[in-house]
């Protein structure tokens, strides 16, 4: 492990949450903080970081990490004392707070800060560093989809004793090279709009082929018409409203220097799977452009424990963790049933 | 109808082969010529157009005139008068000059000089004039790929009393909204690259982007390595040497205006298959990314003829007509079976 142990702990936040916001609500165990280490990236030696935590749920609870795509937070799950809705809100059923204490991060990179290449590796090292912090010795389990199953995967290889299960969902231990691709497009169109004044035009376009591939031809098929109309000279298609919107929605909260180089961490990603021990539920979705099945299949492999491989069909594709409610909670429920406080 | 009756028809070089370039080698009936015309074009009003097209084989043979991409040009069989390569030599052994008459043209704004939206049908009409200059009364078939089937069958549509039999190649009546978006954001990059001072850059990436929609995550798992290595800071993957090739040759001969509106003109093509009365095969691939077999079995479903589906697998997908030589030259053989000359 390339942690430089707590050269420097800055950790203001860390005493138990009346400390901080206090709250009379039953789900109000809510904190956040920042660790500060020195680091040694895999890929761009050492550094000074600081890792944005938060924790949500009684302080004695089970504790299960929570990580989601490259532009998901630290802010999972709401709580009294942070309200607006996390970014996996829709899965408050399961990860619930009254019965689990709920720890995530901002990914290194986010803030825009460190424009380097960031392994997958060195955020599952940035976990370990803020669960040593909160002297969180062992999680139940770690969740995580796209980008953070792959810093699951990689948390588990590199700090397996330190949790008993991981469920990966929509990522595998390797990125396929047309997803390698098709992100590389995505950051050339990032640079080709920073070579404007304004970078936040190239960011949108890139956003929006995202959203391309993380939906499927299944999804635009129902929800856009065929038609396509002509306005000042030029065709425009049924679903550039809505890609417009996504661009412009995600230009207002993430940096250009963020976006290339958490995309880049995606490519860069790979782990030896023979090195994970720990039980590990796998999920896949069939109409997933980024993730095929096959790699689902490869990725357990040689893990050296029991696996579970779920299949999912949905036409939200790679976004089906944000979108398929009902069924990624069915997963959950199955896969958490051991810990304490999940129904099954 | 929409075409003028040829207002201007400027054709030297509409006379018998032997008044261009004469050449004692077989396959010589190679002529080449402009047609100009004023046309009502569907969405830009009335235009003074030039249209270039190509002929090769004997003036008396059976007459199929071909159409491949939006970057595909007049010269699809080499000759000996025009002796490069054409776009779909490949099939010489079925459209075989020495048998056959093969026409094609230019595509209407292929030099970039026609900055107005252009529709399917327009082409179509183009295609009409240029056969009424070569005294053509009747094509003995009229084989399409991708936008060239589309074409194809607004000939079928508008022109179906000069058609004996359509072959439709990986094109349908109308577009599929995700491979609408998926150009759309294409002409965004290409807009994005013109508010530099160097428009290729925006070009070469919507090319880049295009081949990942032509070709298939299958393709691109077999051919190119998942490691991912870094170079001057910066992640590339392996499929990026191959991608900038395809940029950079096709910023070579391709302009972005006619770029921009042919790529449109896929968008805003939409045929009433309930016109089409002509005997006609389809031809779809299972893992086009860009034409679902879904669309090829709507197309057939109101034809009002004989009509065949052949689906074929290729990891090519899209770009299969350009790539499965021995399975297109098949295909083709079959189809034009009754057409004198062609051996089933």
């Amino acid at each position: 492990m390339s942690l430089v142990d707590s050269v420097s702990q800055h950790i203001p936040q860390i005493l138990p949450p009346f400390v901080f916001e206090p709250s009379l609500l039953p789900d109000s165990g809510a904190m956040r903080g920042c660790v500060d280490v020195t680091f040694d990236l895999r890929h761009a030696g050492r550094r000074d970081l600081s890792i944005g935590w938060e924790s949500v749920g009684p302080i004695d609870a089970p504790v299960v990490f929570v990580a989601g795509g490259i532009s998901a937070t630290r802010h999972a799950i709401a709580s009294a004392t942070f309200a607006d809705a996390g970014w996996w809100q829709a899965q408050v059923g399961v990860l619930d707070p009254q019965h689990l204490r709920i720890v995530a991060i901002d990914w290194l990179g986010a803030d825009g800060s460190l424009d380097v290449p960031i392994d997958s590796a060195d955020q599952a090292d940035a976990i370990a560093a803020v669960l040593n912090v909160l002297a969180i010795d062992t999680l139940e389990a770690f969740v995580g989809c796209s980008y953070g199953a792959m810093v699951g995967l990689q948390f588990a290889a590199r700090h397996g004793t330190r949790l008993r299960q991981l469920v990966a969902i929509s990522g595998t231990h390797r990125t396929h090279p047309y997803a390698s691709a098709w992100r590389a497009l995505q950051r050339k169109v990032v640079a080709l709009g920073q070579l404007q004044c304004d970078e936040t035009h190239g960011l949108s376009l890139a956003r929006q082929l995202a959203m391309l591939s993380y939906r499927t031809p299944e999804e635009f098929g129902a929800r856009f018409d065929t038609e396509v109309s002509i306005e000042g000279g030029r065709a425009r298609c049924a679903a550039e409203d809505y890609l417009d919107a996504c661009g412009a929605r995600f230009v207002e909260r993430f940096d250009a220097t963020a976006y290339l180089r958490l995309s880049e961490s995606i490519d860069l990603h790979r782990v030896d799977t023979s090195q994970i021990r720990v039980p590990t539920t796998v999920v896949a979705v069939a109409q997933d452009q980024l993730i095929p099945v096959d790699d689902a299949y490869a990725l357990i492999e040689h893990i050296r424990a029991d696996t579970t491989l779920r299949v999912l069909h949905s036409r939200y594709g790679h976004d089906a963790f944000l979108k398929e409610h009902d069924a990624i909670a069915a997963l959950l429920r199955e896969a958490l049933v051991d810990v304490c406080g999940v129904a099954a």
